[in-house]
């Protein structure tokens, strides 16, 4: 498509900071006759703050007449933990059905892994997005009282894990080493783990070509750090995935550098980028945010919208900066700045 | 006591090999005057394929009739998975009342750290072992066809949370650093997140001299392998205390190494010591499984039941064997002996 509608969502502390930098870059590396119009919602801790809102029906119908959706961050130690992340954050990935939540996580040049020897990184975790111990099913009872009880309910339906399990098995078919692992806790959860691995395996039948594998997440995070370079393609539950993905960009160099995509593959509702860091409060204002994270969500917008050119040139760039770059620490402005020429030239 | 009725349980794979190393320990560590009567189950794989049993009340009545249980590893491949980690070892968690499951984390001289740097890893991680995601509440609706739902109940007490947090308190004043991390995701499952951290909040009170944080569970793991030696004492739930566990195990040179006591403090029930890893049925009967998580979780033992002289000489001892080992890689026999000959000594 020749124009791009895009929803732009900065939201709390460097959320702010990072999307300027991610718009930047999309500005720079957008052909000419490709269209950009985006919209700017005010929505995160200040919004809250002043009105009691987190995400109004009428702004929430406004975001789905847009191609897509760039988000900063959400969260602030201001507001109450849980807040914005279920009234703000969750309640678009579960309205715009976001059940594919994809995080490629690589080890790029001349960043600094905790590991010693350096591996050789390069996965993509899918992650489901919109069931399991996210659906904010549960409650408390006697709430506050030395007799209280509380409880979280994982939901699991095979529909919604045929569908992540599927897209998984695809995105492993398309990638040379076509090798899917399965990351559940099925010896303890039995009936949601189950359930997910034999819908894995049935699935698992009309790909021939894809390897597959089955960790238990506990095990999964030791070969995240003695052995990342087994991974290729990793399908696990909402919770396990938040877990994964930010252990993965750990090992990978860092949060700076986690992009993600909350995708509906159906094109249904618009699908929604972001960094995988959070708010980061303490540094807000300071300039010592890296915007390469946002930058990195953003190719993976291009792609998801078809621009897999420009998408893939903004990944090169980015690769290039850092193996470029010398010790001396950049601000935020500065990085944006030299990914946007890169990208441009 | 003069006098320890010990009952062991090997189970599967490596189990066997490990338990034998550790009763040779045991046997060589206890002054002459310490009477120990041990009692062997067979329970586990083996047992299920022959009878279909996993633990029958007539045994666990006889297993309670004991001072500690020391566990090897239950769980084999020829076995639905669930069955015997449900049947057998969570099930004696359950019905022994074993709330804290205490896993400490050392990094050990001379051992492989997959982290750059060699940081200075030393704290315990104080895991619930009697609630969370591990009470198998939940079901599975229309199991096997495309509209099966299948649900994972994770159930919370008050009273359940606050013996385990104060049991945590108390280890954290008793250290050094008297540090305390609370671990939990409460900006997602606000039910129980919100009650473990008020509780967390209400017990420190009467703790003043400890001082707290609180992580949620993705960042954790991003600590654990960037700034280990920030943790001192984590007190989490079920299931992110078995995910934290595994990985800092793998950030302390392996699996090989970690220890566990499942501990009712009351001492209304037998506690319960078992290494932090499985059977590992690949490498049973080779002689290459090292059984120093499982000495070391005899110390544990013997710290529980007052010999705590006993327990020390075995973790100093467990350090200067790994500090004085050579290149060659060792059978389970040798390093049960060689430490059987160093705590002796
Ligand atoms: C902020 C929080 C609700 C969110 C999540 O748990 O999904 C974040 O950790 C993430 O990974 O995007
Ligand atoms: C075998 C399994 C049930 C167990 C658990 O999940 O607790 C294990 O992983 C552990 O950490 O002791």
């Amino acid at each position: 498509s020749r124009s791009i509608r895009l929803a732009v969502i900065p939201g709390d502390g460097i959320g702010q900071e990072v999307v300027a930098q991610g718009l930047k870059v999309l500005t720079a590396v957008l052909p000419e006759d490709v269209k950009l119009e985006t919209k700017e919602y005010d929505l995160g801790a200040k919004r809250w703050h002043r009105t009691g809102e987190t995400l109004p029906d009428e702004e929430l119908a406004s975001l789905k007449e847009h191609d897509a959706i760039l988000l900063g961050a959400i969260g602030d130690p201001t507001v109450p933990s849980g807040v914005l992340e279920r009234g703000l954050l969750l309640k678009l990935r579960f309205a715009f059905d976001h059940f594919v939540n994809l995080r490629p996580s690589k080890l790029f040049p001349n960043t600094a892994t905790p590991l010693a020897g350096r591996p050789d990184i390069d996965f993509v975790v899918v992650r489901e997005g919109t069931e399991g111990p996210y659906t904010g099913n549960g409650g408390s009872l006697r709430t506050g009282t030395p007799a209280e009880v509380a409880t979280e309910v994982s939901v699991n339906t095979a529909y919604g894990v045929e569908r992540v399990v599927r897209d998984a098995y695809e995105r492993a078919n398309a990638r040379p080493r076509k090798k899917l692992t399965l990351v559940h806790k099925n010896n303890v959860l039995v009936y949601a783990g189950h359930m997910w691995k034999n819908i894995f395996d049935t699935v698992g039948q009309e790909y021939p070509e894809v390897t597959t594998d089955y960790l238990h997440v506990d095990a999964a995070t030791i070969f995240l750090v003695t052995q990342p370079e087994r991974f290729d393609v990793i399908v696990t539950d909402n919770l396990f995935g938040d877990i994964l993905t930010d252990l993965a960009a750990a090992v990978t160099g860092g949060i700076g550098l986690a992009a993600s995509g909350n995708i509906n593959p159906t094109g249904a509702f618009p699908s929604m980028f972001e960094p995988v860091h959070g708010s980061a409060p303490d540094i807000a204002g300071t300039g010592k945010a890296d915007p390469t994270a946002t930058i990195l969500s953003v190719a993976l917008l291009l792609r998801h919208l078809g621009h897999e050119e420009q998408a893939a040139r903004i990944e090169t760039e980015v690769a290039a900066d850092l193996e470029a770059r010398g010790d001396a620490p950049r601000t935020t402005d500065e990085i944006g700045d030299a990914l946007a020429a890169r990208v441009a030239g």
